[in-house]
């Protein structure tokens, strides 16, 4: 089974406050996140950009991940730098201050032994170089993609386009209530549908998760922690082993994409237990199995 | 099987606003959406207090519902009247006008035939009141407990006394907090489950319901409406669909708890449907059942 997944997104310096300590200049970047992630599940394969600053010792990251990096363009100049704050409602970064440095002329080239990959994700970049990758790959079984805030006040267009191409849209509900012009989550999430996803999972930070595909509602809680440290990256983490778990089974149906959700909440509810990408990098397999029977425990109850 | 179940809490008149309408002085009160949501499961006994204008008709809605009325008392003057504003964020209500009247001088006296029931909900009262319903009745099986922001901070030793002599307290994510003065709700749980009650129910508004009883956890989402009109007694819709499923079980362990939590979810879904009572009193319990099974669908996943 087992088929590979194809990222396309960031790769960061981060430097993160949160009420519980700070780090500066660690590694971060939605493609990061996502890869380290889906790679408990699944071989991926990373498209992104750093700077002539980028370490070595970051790409080992990568490499200890078995991700394979030769879409991972360094280029002359400094890496994308993101510094961000968190109060004590973890739910939202306050940010500071964003250097996109060589990330702001980025142009994804997907590298030919990559554009057969069967299981795609389009990171939260400009949803134009969102498009040019779908233009560049061959028919894979599934596209995911995320968005933003910033891409749909200022490029609705170009979402819209991006959007109608791809199987599944992974946003927060503040976004789909704002792509969809509507209160209402459910309407927001018929109204985003009809965009063109046939699936549209929104995530809801602390609350979890709800899945829409027109049909049917999937809804998941978060795992409650005692000890929530940095939520950063948790999105990414997320989609990454919704991905993985998904690309693992190579499989696309209701139940496949239930078990992913589930994974990919498992994946994030480690993530934001420790800073950076501390946590992500230092799991065991069966740390992860093992949470996710957590999961079941957690949302179990019997038949009326 | 099927106990019966004492409830004490406060009989109003409403008047609301949301976006989408509005309603004057019609029957509400903890007690009142408390009571008519149980009664789907269990007989009701309620204990509160109405004025001189509390009309025949609305007499007609317990007894239609065969709640036994015998504990509410009717006494010279006005009844208690409340009024709120909800905006879009439907999770909150402003509160324009308050006015007391008979309810301010409010001492519960449980009817004598009362004393012995098994299944108990304090309604969100004066939390000295709670504690002399308590010292009147006989030993229980379940007694369970609402309270608000409040009495929290007006009257915190009160709700920490009334609180220790409950089994079950049930209060939103914000009065958790609150309570235990801690800003994550996991620690926040257990701080308040450190105060006596054995378990915790925290409902979240549009997010579901987490319980906690220091042992284990139990999550489960709100059903996902396209239609939200009036959340007005979603709360005590919950609790009467909880506790009410409970006493028709007249089991307690954790597998009942978790049925009840899905019961009293269902009837707060089925509550906020239209304005005030109306959707609550114009259930068929086939409708329940119903819902309940979509809860399963909208949960469901298969094991790792």
């Amino acid at each position: 089974m087992t088929a590979s997944i194809l990222v396309v997104g960031s790769v960061a310096f981060d430097s993160l406050k949160t009420p519980f300590g700070q780090a500066d200049e660690i590694l971060g970047g939605s493609a990061t996140y996502f890869s380290v992630s889906a790679s408990y599940f699944s071989p991926v394969r990373v498209v992104a950009v750093v700077g002539s600053d980028f370490p070595e010792k970051h790409l080992d990251v990568f490499r200890k991940h078995n991700v394979d990096t030769t879409g991972l363009a360094q280029v002359q100049g400094r890496t994308f730098r993101w510094k961000g704050e968190y109060s004590y409602d973890l739910n939202e970064a306050r940010t500071l201050d964003t250097q996109l440095n060589v990330f702001e002329t980025f142009k994804p080239v997907i590298p030919e032994a990559y554009r057969s990959s069967e299981y795609v994700f389009l990171g939260n970049i400009d949803p134009e170089l969102q498009l040019s990758v779908l233009e560049q790959i061959k028919r894979p079984r599934i596209v995911a993609c995320d968005s933003m805030n910033f891409w749909i006040k200022g490029k609705l267009d170009a979402v819209k386009r991006t959007i109608a191409h791809v199987d599944i849209l992974i946003i927060n509900d503040a976004e789909t209530r704002m792509l969809a012009n509507e209160a209402n989550l459910v309407r927001a999430a018929n109204g985003v549908l009809a965009m063109g996803p046939k699936t549209l999972i929104v995530k809801r930070g602390e609350y979890g998760v709800l899945m829409f595909n027109g049909k049917s509602v999937f809804g998941a809680p978060a795992f409650p922690l005692e000890d929530v440290f940095d939520p950063t990256g948790a999105g990414d983490t997320f989609a990454g082993g919704f991905m993985g778990a998904l690309a693992h089974a190579d499989a696309v149906n209701e139940r496949s994409f239930r078990r992913g959700i589930i994974f990919g909440s498992v994946m994030a509810s480690f993530n934001v237990e420790k800073f950076g990408l501390q946590r992500l990098t230092d799991l065991k397999r069966a740390e992860i199995d093992e949470r996710f029977r957590q999961f079941k425990a957690l949302t179990h109850f019997e038949e009326v």
